[in-house]
């Protein structure tokens, strides 16, 4: 079938949208109509060409949420008409990861997923009879997709789809980063650096997990309201003095939880040295810049801190991304208040552009 | 009374063997006789003036073990006759951290130890009136002490005293960053960088646990050997190619545990990125040199590799130390090995040197 989509022809240069042609799912695989996607960081960090992985032709996207519209043969777990989020992290439910509780990192398509192929080692995208390469095993800023089975958690329908996207990617990251990877124990007291959409979603995590006080840190005014909104009980701006800030607040003991959700290692630091002597454990969330280290004075680990990091917050996506959205329409995650802007596909590169000029959380394409 | 004690005059000399007065004790203290202390690097740093915190005149010494000769008002933990280990990590049983099961780090005299004080904020050591200070609160390079009683493990009379020294310190450091630290689980694989002390009782620690594959990474076959006799199932000399070579010896994954026990921030490194993708944790025993600091990839985390961090192997002393000298009495941990030279007080140099020329594991002094 003809699909539009939106190319990554050329790194640092606009996505172009386009015509191409899609495939129909073989064994094991789903067609997927896509009804909204969000426009996250990755996308634009690959896009940029800074992603030392990263390759072209592809069509980016991720974040993605739609309709089923037909299965390939062995399909069992959704149906034609199904609601799905897309999981750029699979769930096999049987490699060695899967069958363990402390991991979600499936194992099952990794290589053909990091080469921009399906499971089978071919792509279902093409131009002119060429191939091209799917992106993380998601292609999701097209009208259709073709993915695996393992990777589509199937939702509630009565979720709206420009809202259960977020859950394919940055809120779930939050949410799992504080309820996974850091089990926030009740009555704790959290920071998290960075109020974008992990941050906040990790703001959701401690609320929801019961912590008694959840500072945020963030270099802008609006995002630090925006985390009021999600539980947080204190926010301040950030910068160089944020640990002495935090110990402060802390009777110069430190935060029981704190959550990295910059990508940068300098705070990743602040979040290792403002965690609580004794016991305090710092969840990294955000991705570092190629080369990049997070340095850390051996003393602040021997006195008691532990060091975490999350990849999608440690869910196994089909079992958890589900258990999220339900939660979201039972009132316990303000969604809404990270839908900033709305935009059509081919208003894919403003999306990067309003990302880059840090306004609002989300931008979400509305295939409809 | 008059003793005789190794005194620290000035950083990088020898320490000096000399009459001192120790005043009787006070509430709450205990004046103990020394019957042996061993040698260990932490005394050797101080020495050295390598401690950015270290002061003197001083006694050093802290891995000691004797018996109680007088009790000050209100002691009622120990009596004139009992076996102790003395504890430079005390254990108060009051504190905030006490009370809690996640850390060892008592804080109810940390302040007054650090500067070289009884908790009362005073000395019991001085030389012609003028007060010496205590290091560590132990002083045991020493013919007697006098430590408050919440720094104090009693033991089974039984253990032999020039053994037992060693749980004061190096031995239960090991022990217990893979018991209480890492709480390595049955089955398992680990790995400990560094065979001294402090990485022969990690080995001795993940045997005990029950760990199914043990692997020690050293610069000497002689050490090497040793951790063979301490439960190592695999042994190898370290170098650049180490983590490499974990990774072949694990189908490529890493270890389930890893211990770093040298100090060196680059095999600190290297215990990070042996550890294995999904839930491989990565424990630091050994003390950073001044400003230096373990520079982590963050993407070792983000795919789920966790670094924690050991003081005293997070032992609550007064509990636990008892408990390890009765599995040694019960010959599960064989302590003789490590005993590789025994010095007299006068000898206490003798003891830097062998350690600088990595000769042996352990030099303990024999008081009697």
């Amino acid at each position: 079938m003809q699909i539009r989509a939106a190319v990554l022809e050329e790194f640092g240069a606009p996505l172009a949208v386009q015509e191409l042609e899609l495939a129909e799912p073989k064994a094991g695989e789903v067609l997927v109509r896509l009804v909204a996607c969000g426009v996250c960081h990755t996308d634009l960090y690959t896009a940029s060409g800074a992603d030392p992985s990263g390759y072209s032709p592809t069509v980016l996207g991720h974040e993605g949420a739609g309709v089923v519209e037909r299965v390939g043969d062995g399909v069992t777990d959704v149906a034609p008409g199904d609601h799905v989020v897309t999981l750029f992290s699979p769930q096999c439910r049987e490699c060695e990861h899967c069958r363990d509780h402390r991991t979600n990192l499936c194992l099952a398509i990794r290589e053909q997923q990091n080469q921009g192929q399906l499971p089978d080692g071919t792509t279902r995208l093409s131009r002119d009879g060429e191939p091209i390469r799917h992106f993380m095993g998601t292609s999701t800023f097209a009208e259709y997709t073709v993915m695996p089975e393992i990777a589509l958690a199937k939702i509630d329908p009565e979720a709206p789809l420009d809202r259960a996207c977020l859950f394919a990617c940055g809120l779930s990251t939050g949410l799992g980063a504080a309820m996974n990877t850091a089990k926030v124990a009740s009555g704790s007291t959290c920071v998290v650096f960075g109020a974008g959409m992990v941050g906040l979603g990790a703001v959701a995590g401690c609320r929801l997990q019961g912590a008694e006080r959840i500072v945020c840190v963030d270099l802008s005014e609006d995002r630090l309201a925006l985390a009021i909104g999600q539980g947080a009980t204190d926010t301040f701006v950030g910068g160089a003095g944020a640990v002495q800030q935090i110990l402060d607040m802390t009777g110069g003991f430190g935060a029981d939880y704190t959550f990295e959700a910059t990508g940068n290692v300098n705070v990743m630091r602040q979040a290792v040295e403002s965690a609580r002597m004794g016991w305090g454990l710092a969840t990294m969330c955000g991705v570092a810049g190629k080369g990049e280290t997070l340095d850390i004075v051996p003393r602040f680990l021997i006195t008691g801190r532990r060091v975490a990091g999350s990849s999608f917050g440690g869910v196994k996506g089909r079992d958890q991304v589900p258990q999220f959205v339900d939660m979201y329409l039972a009132g316990d995650i303000d969604v809404d208040a990270f839908v900033s802007h709305k935009l059509t596909l081919d208003e894919v590169n403003r999306g990067f552009e309003l990302m880059e000029a840090q306004d609002g959380i989300r931008s979400v394409i509305d295939f409809a």
